[in-house]
């Protein structure tokens, strides 16, 4: 395992060949296993697992980059800017950047717009060159289904949903991918450390959201979206926004660092801090927090399920003065992380309810744990969440930011 | 106008129920002229049109959250944390606030799955419960179309894609989003200053990102993205990233606060820097770009439509040494703006060689309008952009950061 960032000489860090390749391996695995043809993905996760190529900002919400895999063939990336200047920088691309398809997203009304046209004829052509024009098609990460499912139907192309075949490659992490996520959750703790420095009466929740993301892009995050900030009232009942309230002495603040990416990884970690001393109850609340969620991790191993996981929260909505499963949801969840925030397998007492049928966890999973403590109508709620890798004989917490008791801030005062 | 963002006695600023009326009035208007009974939208962006709810990171890209509005009906958030105390929060959704449904797109495999059952169950009893689960509903913003499609199919509810409702309602600003989006500008304002200042040889790229985006979150900001960042070799030929490039003395910088959002309202906003002084050469493709941009902003005005302001770009690839429109779509382009970055109309010579018929502007559409100035093969690349407000008898500027000249920083230097 090396933190270390640079590309060194003097000892072997990520492999970023083997990274590529073991990725796209288990993409074909999966498509081969899929029965379609070929996939077409615009979401930014798949499009970064299955080419390296990472979308930014004006980029992201436009679907205007999309990849195809055809099943006998390798990756096509449309959209990355110039092409030659993007074979250039990622030679493993060579002769497989095409310039971007039209802002279908954009400007589209409907199956028959021209720039739904356009599309549906190149993605057409270059399935014909493969000879998978009879083949169905798996599409993800658009939000034009509706319209490009009819547009290629009009052509005789059947499409399916291609979102699960890529999340099969996706859920088990490789050896590189495991060393990446790893530096992610470090780069948590230097978030973590400049908001606790930063925690003070008076200071807001934004200003404490900005103090972390720039100190994740000083990590050299190369995307970060907000982070969870909630303090004194707006931590009960539980929610995940962050507002320009400002802390006061007693408050208790949590903190999720959640929009952190590094290399395209996230990592998921609540924190939970107290301004100035804290009080024997909010002590209480944290250690409910604590037990929540390690008495959760104490179960993951090869071979458990997410069944076995969550039996080990709360049996009812009751515990936290609820009366259905829906509206406590968040409270005790678990999901898998990795290029997107919430990934499979998901883990809760709500979707066991529903009747979601139990997953096994495997080796070299990564999932994100997270629970509550707060009483209904309480003053304080608690939020811890670790990140976890399953391993043959148990499992490795990837996030090491101190968790065992409640951390007071503001120093001075004390 | 009134940028102060307190709530204040003495003067009169963004009037929020306004605000929220209109929008909705907006929003229904199109819904009646669509020919859909009710639309349901998973985009954050319409979540927020309709119910003033905003999605934060760990929501965002799960589609755990959405708003179903009826044709005779107010609209219903579901997903809303604790929905009594969304309701205590939120007023005016009181008694329409549901507990979360399903997180389908984390878990679903296909239109039988139990989480899209559980989910069409809830949707399509609502349906009945207005009468109108003969009429077709508007599907919006989710990547999970083609299951849900078939899966209300199956029930006899026939699907229409519902973007393109909620767009026609948000082209047009009201009073009151104008307001916000003057904020928003503002607020790049903070970002570049900050950015500016830091400027100087071996600050990375990353880093000014953060600068910037730390600057927006204490402006207020509810939510932010990276900002694009290139320098030097970076900003030739055009690219939208960032990476963790060290400056150095006479780069060209480009950056464009792009992901800032105040209240859900984006900027979208590049400008120009050099770090240290700049040289004759870069002063006059400064100049290129800031007249191509000028150029298209001189014809707006209500009732020019979108070719018209293409027609003032340049009318051959070759401008920029390439062969094909597509390969530089993005380099002379413009864009409706809003509570999303890329809105309706699309302004580009690339689309309307594609064949896209004219949109003509009306009074209360805000479009960015982003130019390119570089040579192929060259060192130096330049990127503008300004957000203009189209009024009666032309234009007003929201963008107020200086840009005449290209700016030199780094000014111990100097």
């Amino acid at each position: 395992m090396a933190l270390g960032k640079y590309a060194v000489d003097y000892e072997q860090r990520v492999n970023y060949d083997r990274l590529r390749r073991e990725r796209l391996d288990r993409a074909k695995e999966q498509l081969n296993k899929s029965g379609a043809g070929a996939i077409i993905t615009w979401d930014e996760a798949n499009i970064r697992y299955l080419t390296s190529y990472y979308v930014t900002t004006p980029m992201r919400p436009a679907e205007m980059q999309c990849v195809l895999l055809p099943r006998n063939g390798e990756p096509i990336l449309f959209g990355g800017g110039t092409p030659s200047e993007t074979e250039r920088r990622m030679p493993w691309l060579q002769g497989r950047v095409q310039p971007g398809l039209p802002p279908f997203k954009v400007v589209a009304h409907n199956e028959d717009h021209i720039a739904v046209q356009v599309t549906v004829d190149i993605i057409g052509k270059l399935l014909a060159e493969y000879g998978l024009e009879k083949e169905p098609l798996a599409i993800d990460g658009t939000v034009c289904g509706v319209i490009l499912e009819r547009a290629f139907k009009k052509r005789g192309i059947e499409v399916i949903h291609g979102k699960p075949i890529l999340d099969a490659a996706r859920v088990i992490k490789t050896h590189d991918e495991i060393e990446l996520m790893r530096i992610t959750c470090q780069n948590s703790e230097s978030a973590f450390a400049a908001i606790a420095e930063a925690i003070r009466p008076g200071i807001r929740e934004c200003d404490l959201v900005g103090i972390g993301v720039k100190a994740l892009y000083q990590e050299g995050a190369d995307h970060t979206e907000d982070l969870v900030c909630c303090s004194g009232y707006n931590t009960n009942p539980y929610g995940w926004s962050f507002t320009d309230k400002p802390l006061r002495p007693g408050d208790l603040v949590y903190i999720d660092v959640d929009g952190n990416s590094y290399q395209g990884y996230k990592s998921c970690v609540y924190r939970t801090f107290c301004v100035g001393k804290a009080t024997q109850e909010q002590k209480e609340l944290y250690q409910e927090c604590y037990e929540m969620i390690y008495g959760a991790i104490s179960v993951i191993k090869e071979g458990a399920t997410n069944h076995d996981v969550a039996l080990k929260w709360p049996d009812s909505p009751q515990y936290w003065g609820f009366k259905d499963w829906a509206e406590v949801m968040p409270y005790a969840v678990g999901h898998g992380l990795g290029l997107t925030l919430h990934d499979p397998p998901g883990i809760s007492r709500y979707m066991m309810a529903v009747g979601l049928p139990p997953t096994e966890l495997k080796v070299g999973m990564v999932i994100a744990l997270e629970t509550y403590a707060g009483h209904k109508g309480g003053k304080h709620g608690v939020r811890l969440e670790e990140d976890v890798l399953v391993t043959k004989d148990g499992y490795e917490v990837l996030t090491r930011w101190p968790v065992k008791e409640l951390m007071e801030c503001w120093l001075p005062y004390n």
